[in-house]
Parts: C-alpha cells; sequence; structure tokens
C-alpha cells in the first residue's frame, strides 16, 4: 500500500526558508509570488493489507519521528 | 490564487535520507514500512487572477529554482 504524507509548518510559525525563496524568486523576475512555505513529502510503501492498518502505522510515523507536532501539521493521503 | 508546488526524486535516484528515514522508523517499532522517499512542498500564493498566468509563473518557477530537472520531478496543483 502506498501513502503519501504532507508535513507543513503550522500557521504562525515563520518560515525563512520561505522567505529566502520568494526573494529569490522575485530576483529571476518571478514577480507574481505573494508567498512561499516550505513544507516536507513522505512518499511512503507499508507492507499491510487493509487502510485502517496502514493509516494506524503513518500516524504513528509522523507523531513519533516525521512531524514536530509542536510547530508543524501532517497530511496523509492513502492512495 | 494559491497552489502547491510537490518536488519529488526521479524514479532510480537514490534517496539517502529516505532510506535512514526507513532505517528511523523500523528502530521505532513501525515495522510495516517497506520504503521511504523524501520530498519538498511549496506552498505558493501568487498575485494573478487567471490560472494560466498561473501555471506559466508556477511552471518557470520550478524550472529555474524550485527543482534540479535532472534528478527531480515537480507537480502544480492550483487550487
Amino acid at each position: 500500500m502506498r501513502a503519501r504524507v504532507a508535513v507543513t509548518l503550522k500557521t504562525g510559525i515563520l518560515d525563512p526558508q520561505g522567505k529566502a525563496i520568494e526573494g529569490a524568486l522575485h530576483g529571476l523576475g518571478i514577480e507574481d509570488v505573494v508567498s512561499v512555505r516550505q513544507g516536507k513529502i513522505f512518499d511512503i510503501e507499508l507492507a499491510v493489507a487493509d487502510r485502517a492498518a496502514a493509516e494506524d502505522s503513518l500516524r504513528q510515523a509522523c507523531e513519533k519521528l516525521l512531524a514536530n507536532m509542536v510547530i508543524e501539521n501532517y497530511r496523509i493521503e492513502i492512495a
């Protein structure tokens, strides 16, 4: 079973990396860009048959390792 | 207009960071995980009215800065 986990910064958390990218895009002449926020994707393959078990494992993975729950949100999409 | 750009490694490109995460998840007792590949997300806000202009700016942003076209693919989703 395949899944994609997206980890993004919570609203209100500063994102200096996103700000730097925004500045660089303006420097390259792409002026339409108003804001950029960066996050992470994890494409995960699981050896489980049912969706519920996959979701349980992925939730554990996010909360123990992939996301910093103080400053980040995660979203799980199972294919 | 809001968009999300996902940048992921092309198939066949080694992902040592993903491998390390996979090992760490096994170490945490999450044994169902078979493989992990890491990528990046950019949540971008654009000051354009029409979809075609947004897509054009985002494509430029990806090809000039956000993705390394030799080893990465990108996908644009306009909300």
